[in-house]
């Protein structure tokens, strides 16, 4: 948004005739104002079924591990606080860990011990740039260097498994969920293709009107129904920002994600599952041309 | 196939009234006299999906990387020569890797030079089990440490990688699909459930008619029309065996599959996609018992 800002202010500068009008997308849903973003809840009903099926393999293991699952979100937690939403399949992770948190590593210990002593399983869902209090982040160390005397660089699910695993010696493995969870085009959220395509139609249509400068944001006017709107503002008051997780949706002991947010949730990722897959088994990689041509 | 064979010698010795059926599964798809495993189908329906996501993101880029995509494989290459069939979409990767096929580090490096210069993108997709001529595999060193002095275990993905960033500096990246290909609840093939749940209803069958020692085999009697039947087969037959991916499907140059696997892995991922999420957007976990309903 502070590109589409600066480019807006060249061109005016330039007198340029030409309108700029930001379109938002982000799977990480961190952009001030926007009740969310397009992009997160296909990402976030990817992420939600994944973890339930982590949580059920692991369940058909009487003694089953620890398992990490490592989930895009650099600065904000919005994506991995979805995990939560798993509960609604009896699968919710034991443990939700988010940037807007300080991480301990050894109340994470305590934590897990405490969980894998009792139920022989411990899923913990993990933001990709959760940090201690003093702001330096979970990673594997930078000194690390591998056979090519290269630097060994690893993520927070690597770092948190060797944490477990030095610690205790269960049996711990983590994921990282990766490009599937940003690229996901098997179960988009419907309810996000729509959002998308208009949020795009209605760029092109202030543009022609004769707007320039303005983002097209998304507001929520109620939840049950779902009912949102689509408005603009100004750019200048969404650029460089970052809409960061509330904290009034963590729990209490810093270490999960209150059912509250459910409701924030469920609307973006409900809806009648239209179908993306042909006949032959393979995705459609066209359905999107399809809902342009509506 | 082993251990209920060795249970059912057992049995038969200590005269214990108990018939011993076989009931055969894995993603592996290595079952000898088996035209394929139950499990199979729903692996590599996720798996060319996923291979098709990752292709089409890195296209979005002019200049893109090199991916690459460990698949699950430790002795044979079946899943991960099925990444081909994303061919079915534009999609198909440039380097395709089993374990029947010796690999060789250094003609791979060619080959991706040439392919990233040409392309600016290079999508590989290799089993977690590929070897060089001596029979090594093909992963980080075992005398890397880590941080905490443990063992550094690196799989195929994060070694290649490595090997083709020292080399050329390209913007290299892997994937490892992990449990999502063996656990993929979201995009199962109908195919696959129906034959899975038959051969288990059958083995029932037969075992309460008095057979004893056998293991329910699938044979495929056409191609098109698909047809198959199910039929007994002796443990002592099957167990401890392997079944490799026949050469007679890797190309030429060795780092590629020929279109002729195309049309036996079709019909197992091909139908029409039923519906297995809620309206609320998440996997209805209890699918399976509904088929068992049948």
């Amino acid at each position: 948004m502070d590109s589409i800002y600066q480019i807006n202010l060249f061109l005016k500068k330039q007198k340029y005739k030409c309108n700029c009008i930001g379109i938002p997308k982000t799977i990480d849903n961190d952009i001030v104002f926007m009740d969310h973003t397009p992009g997160f809840g296909s990402a976030t009903k990817f992420l939600i079924n994944a973890v339930t099926e982590i949580y059920y393999d692991d369940f058909s293991y009487k003694k089953g591990r620890v398992n990490i699952v490592e989930i895009m979100g650099r600065n904000t937690g919005w994506l991995t606080a979805s995990s939560m939403l798993s509960s609604l399949n009896n699968a919710k992770p034991d443990l939700i860990y988010v940037p807007e948190v300080d991480f301990d590593p050894d109340d994470f210990l305590n934590k897990v011990q405490k969980i894998y002593e009792t139920k022989k399983h411990c899923l913990v869902c993990v933001s990709e740039g959760i940090h201690d209090k003093n702001g330096n982040l979970i990673s594997i160390s930078n000194e690390t260097y591998d056979v090519f005397n290269h630097l060994q660089l690893g993520g927070v699910g690597a770092y948190l498994t060797k944490l477990v695993e030095t610690k205790f010696n269960y049996k711990t493995r983590y994921f990282e969920l990766s490009l599937l969870q940003r690229a996901n085009s098997i179960i988009p959220s419907e309810q996000d293709i729509k959002e998308a395509v208009t949020i795009g139609k209605k760029a092109l249509l202030y543009a022609l009107k004769g707007k320039s400068g303005y983002m097209v944001n998304l507001k929520r006017i109620s939840n049950e129904p779902y009912k949102i709107k689509y408005e603009l503002i100004d750019l200048a008051l969404v650029k460089n920002k970052t809409k960061y997780l509330p904290l009034t949706y963590v729990n209490s002991t810093k270490d999960n994600i209150n059912e509250s947010y459910i409701s924030y949730v469920l609307p973006l990722i409900s809806g009648k599952q239209k179908n993306h897959l042909r006949e032959d088994g393979l995705l459609d990689i066209y359905f999107l041309e399809k809902h342009h041509d509506n």
